[in-house]
């Protein structure tokens, strides 16, 4: 990946291994005349540009995703209306309601996976080739389920998802599984690949964890931002750490981050409709100049950057690995 | 209703049908020398000016209601004391706590209702001639109630009051209903009014509701602004909507935003003693002049003001109903 | 009351107050051909027998309520289709289930309240002259509210009625509360009469309390059957006690039970549909004779008779109230 | 499936579809040496006689699946120990608990599927020629998941399985979706089939419902029994109804018991390990003989057997159906 | 202990390690004039025969303890008025209900353990020379905590005591504590001793644990009978298993039953006041003849006797233990 | 104590009793460079100037105590590792985790407790001479208990320490306790000292309460800041109050404040890891001057400090006390 991301350099004095956009958020949450926050999207890079699928609650609070478009990943045009899918591979394309997308390129087209409604929530999955035409295969699981991330290439010639098995409602556990599908509409040999991790361990991913980024390949291994949960007494308090799995065994961590690499400490991460959230939805990466930049839903509101050097954030997780 | 009430024109690129006074809050937590907060508060045109109710929870948190007065409706002389109340159509004017006050002119003299505490939270129902001297009633309702909002004028010839039942803690359900009174002592012929919307159509209200202003006559019925709430992981979000109901059946709902027309998202909304509440008790309305001002607290801490133009309102609300 | 009723002398041997019919349950769960359980069910004198409304929980487990009749008061017959209601005071006679009655004789009709479904629990109102017609009238209240007795006369000019303000679920507390009516229609007045006891005095009753036969009066006040409950680690348990509450003045508790009078012990009130329930709906008394029936339903399955002498029901009381 | 099945003629006077055989329970709790109940367990027609799947519960209550054979399908041998599980597709035949089998005959083999503990609960599959020899598979869907049920044929060339999504406790919800594969190793076309039931239609069946028995062929679709739960103050009551499924498009309900056909009313049924528990499991028919005999778990400690004649059971469930 | 207990053979064909005695319950519910039950009670050898504290719940379900006396240990003969306490090394002895006592000999007197209600459960201690005259001790700890059991002994010089630190309610949690004390006042050095097992090892002790029986030296260490608990879909159930302790250092667990000893299978301990309850409160040994004797409350309501021979249960013990 | 404490004067127009500094907060959440938050910190006077130990939540939200060293008891320096316990009266020094520290100095030496994580949350007990080397000692007490602090010097020949019996989650309940020991090892003496106050009389401290700073003794008694919660529907809210507790016989409280003396109104105390927070842990004291600064967390996040004068609090608590 050589295209140039969004990237703006460590902030003078800053230790940490990742940093915040100084711009933050760079989608504001009336950023479409309809919307009441746009927040935890997912972008790819797209011709001489960006694209990306953007979850935009209406002011009914109605839950649904859009495409928009950027030519330097920074600045968006999101479109109006939300995304009209057409029948993929299935006629069942119901939906009471869309969140949390996240976009993926395989081989030929470009994959959307996210929470999808149907009966509950489960994981949706859409493709496109050029970000106007979508087309909804048939869901993934049964519910309940959230977080649905593919991986970028097929391992072992079967498609690869990620998924968070779910409650009906704010689901205070979970952990990361991996599934396999030879065709994109069946799928199978799960398994369980994180866990929540022990309080007195690392206690910002105790209560929940999932899946965040679509995952690139470094010469560790997949590298993924994923979330993580604390159930404080005020309610939950989403953070960002960084794992990293085997390459043609996914289902093993090798690496995983005991610290967080981000955790709410801004106002616009702090206050919102959901206090303190940090939930990352997509990274662009260009090896070649060792850049990340990670998209993140801050405060269920608005849509936030952050950056970091790909061969630090490799070393950080290496070093600071919960056992 | 042909007097100056408060007014602010829509700001310049506005596109919302309501917006909020560039001033807010009006009244600050310490508007008193004992108070905690003062949210929740209603007010009517009184002489020359405006006379009001509100809600100020002093520095041990006891939650009671005081008079006020004011020239403009911005700028208010609060009570430093809560209204002493004398006895009405009963001797029983027992009352553990008193809020969210609501202020009614019903042919000779201004009723007030609020959330009363006996024996758990009811509907409390007092009259005043000159906001000097209350004369409490008999509780409307057994407990568990909340919400009690009466119509300014009988209907069929009897008094209505709209109510949201409740449980006797923080309530995580509730509609709207009607009961019918010959006498402001015996209440019956209670109707279901309003009930929460499904979640995937308007999510913002799906948790719970409750009638909000007193209900003023327009050309397609009575004009309501009330409060709805969803449950986040992080706790209730309080917005606020508008309901038509039918002029001699108000039981019937004629139009209802499937929008809201507020909800949080300015910091004294989002951060106080309870985050994330719009919830509104009275309006203020010129047909005349086509304009409507909101009092709604905010974050349980502060009262603010929103503006609308009434024909707007009604516009949208019929535009943008729930089915 | 001079009618013969229901009777059993106590077992030789027995020192409790009330003891048990040697024959109980009298109404077997199956007794109407459709019926998966009848309980919780009231009967009252009528012409030369007696006449009752019954709680039949059909096979789909639909609640409703059934007339029938019985000479002695012991052998039953129930009719096979639940009652049908007309329009008594008003048209809006919408019931989604009907469980629960009490029935009264008040001057010159028999009077029938039960648990009625409009949006919730509330209490329904119904009248009779011949348990062939039914006539119902508005509810009483509004949700939620569960076990409405009606005082077999007027008080004071009015119609009084105990309820238990409940919530949408099963209930975890409760007190006991008189409402007044001039006619049947509106209510009001609402005093709280009896409140759950401290688990350290009188755990039987700490959980929720709720009115149970209809009073009658004798020279001490009314005498009421009503049922308390404590929640184990397993469960709700339902046991009967008594109360006396002052002749004019209702709402005034003179005399209560600290001790319970009948408590789940035998095999049809410990196992059943819900395990541990004893729920008094009607009593029969012969003041001559000095003796009284009560009718209660048993595991929410069957109907069981247990008898007690007034004079000892009374004595036993007073010389054992909660203070 | 001609085989002489368990039978007993229906009791005289006895007015229901089902009935319960007269001696109940077939197997004890402590029918091998080391368990503590034997319950929610499967039976097939097997060479000259029967063999089954039998949930044997040790007295570390330990969950686990044994097999067992039978001349009459009423005197059963249970194998003192636990099926060991060879790798069948898969190597990975982690399993923590295995709990509640059903089997089902298809083409060549026998397959088991039960609820398999990997993370959670979720569906095991498995197959057997013998009974002897077992071959696990992957499991069929992440977690967390209940009452797998495969249909005994293949459905438009494809495998088909009922199951129900649950959450990682005692799951207060549920409904009955189906899924298809291919292969037995890859899942997708996840539809909902049946929901709970409106608690005023047919409250037996309003909190959670399950496929129970491998569904069978008759004219009118697929007949299937399963179980529905009502949650009562004090606790789970779960009853046996009846559907039917489109014989191509089994997704469609064709009919579907308002009544329960069987709900926990005799001693066995009442008391044990979980009162009030009827869970059906297997169903054997004979066709000619228009008989079925139900294998139901009982109060989760012992099996127990009921009896109908399919014709009427599929005329009862005709006219009493959920719309 | 060479004294004649308690004692009935094994019951012909009966394999299990212990045994229930064919007349139980022992003590019947109203076995004095005011009881509710009589369950969770403790003996010890007095004099020529036996004495006891018993758990006598009154029919206003308060709870306390009586003192009893018996020949056998059998019959019994329990005091009709709950213990009066006198001042023993502290004057504050207050006490809002006393429940579950167990009793222990040690040096010159008998001391009284039991869960004592100030503020919350906690542990409180008395001792008798005579069974008489009792004199309460300073609670042992802070609310909230149940079951303390004393070692019969002095270890390292100090007393020993078992307990379960729980919660203001019904506890879903539990592990078994030790602490030390020079002088029964002043309790420390407290340390875990045995956790809950996992669900997957021994699902009858995954909720809670708590201490049983006074333990008593064997060739292995301290023999415990203990209780635990699994939460149904219909709540608790409560079995016995055995634990040895190390002789020096008692928090050291040696081994423990993965099988339970006993469980709720027998109609007075799977119905009752709380159903499905097996609770070990005190065991009568005699060394020389190789038999305990265990009394258990069941169900809440009454108390029952289980055998072993001691060789056999440390036996099991061993072979069977938890890792 | 005459050494120079932290203050500032009362702002102008300020009717508070007491005043937060105007360059809170004091120490930032990243105040070393391994720091999440730091807050919920004790100090004390030490040597020309003071110590303190300080939670400082790291990044992978792992709680420890680290120790601080400041000349002016504002800028402070904190070590960048945690405290390492040497053995102090016992070799069990176990720890899971070590939050919310208290210091006091006792006759020789510097005390520390602190919430300390051994199968659940307790009070841990350490002492140093040097803030160098430290020695823990025997936990105090059994779980679950949080907010242990120590009074300053012996009463009555023992050390008495407050704390607040808890449950092993967020616990929503808790009253203050107090507890006495001869050798800081064993304990006992447990006394009920406050309880949470009626939401009617005082909301602010209706849910739990519990020991803030250690106690100094002022001519009414010992003064102490204390936090009470109030249970919105929206989280926890934390303020503070002070009790004057009597000097010979602590557990009698002679006054209390009804209203509270801090609550979360500003920014750094509305926002952050847990929004709405004031917890004191330490006050400083300088008698002559009539001085006291309090040290609390604000939000979970931070360091503040806030002033008095003693003797307006004194008089503030006198007149305003609870009931």
């Amino acid at each position: 990946m050589t295209k140039q991301i969004p990237w703006q350099e460590k902030p003078e004095g800053c230790t940490d291994v990742m940093w915040r956009y100084s711009k933050n958020p760079i989608i504001s949450r009336n950023a479409i005349p309809s919307s009441n926050s746009i927040f935890n999207s997912a972008v790819v890079p797209f011709k001489d540009g960006f694209a990306g699928v953007f979850r935009c609650d209406n002011k009914a609070v109605q839950m649904n995703i859009h495409a928009g478009f950027s030519k330097n990943g920074m600045d968006w045009e999101i479109n109006h209306h939300p995304i009209l899918m057409q029948q993929g591979n299935t006629s069942m394309i119901s939906s009471d309601y869309k969140y949390d997308p996240r976009v993926t390129f395989i081989e030929d087209r470009y994959w959307i996976t996210w929470c999808n409604g149907y009966h509950g929530p489960t994981i949706g999955i859409a493709y496109t080739f050029d970000f106007v035409n979508f087309y909804q295969c048939e869901n993934a699981f049964l519910p309940f389920n959230r977080n649905g991330v593919l991986f970028p290439q097929k391992i072992n010639g079967k498609y690869a998802m990620l998924s968070r098995p779910s409650d009906n409602g704010h689901t205070p556990f979970g952990d990361i599984f991996i599934s396999y599908s030879p065709d994109m509409k069946y799928w199978g040999e799960h398994r369980n690949v994180m866990q929540t991790a022990p309080f007195e361990e690392s206690a910002w991913q105790c209560t929940k964890i999932g899946a965040g980024s679509v995952p690139f390949l470094t010469e560790e291994g997949w590298l993924m931002f994923y979330h993580g949960v604390i159930n404080t007494c005020n309610g939950f308090r989403y953070s960002m750490g960084a794992a990293i799995l085997d390459k043609d065994t996914p289902e093993i961590v090798k690496y995983r981050t005991k610290p967080y690499l981000l955790a709410p400490a801004v106002p616009y991460e702090q206050t919102g409709d959901v206090p303190n959230v940090v939930f990352p939805c997509a990274a662009l990466h260009n090896t070649e100049e060792d850049k990340v930049a990670v998209y993140y839903g801050a405060a269920d509101t608005v849509v936030a950057l952050a950056f970091g050097k790909i061969s630090e954030i490799i070393k950080f997780t290496k070093e600071n690995t919960l056992p």
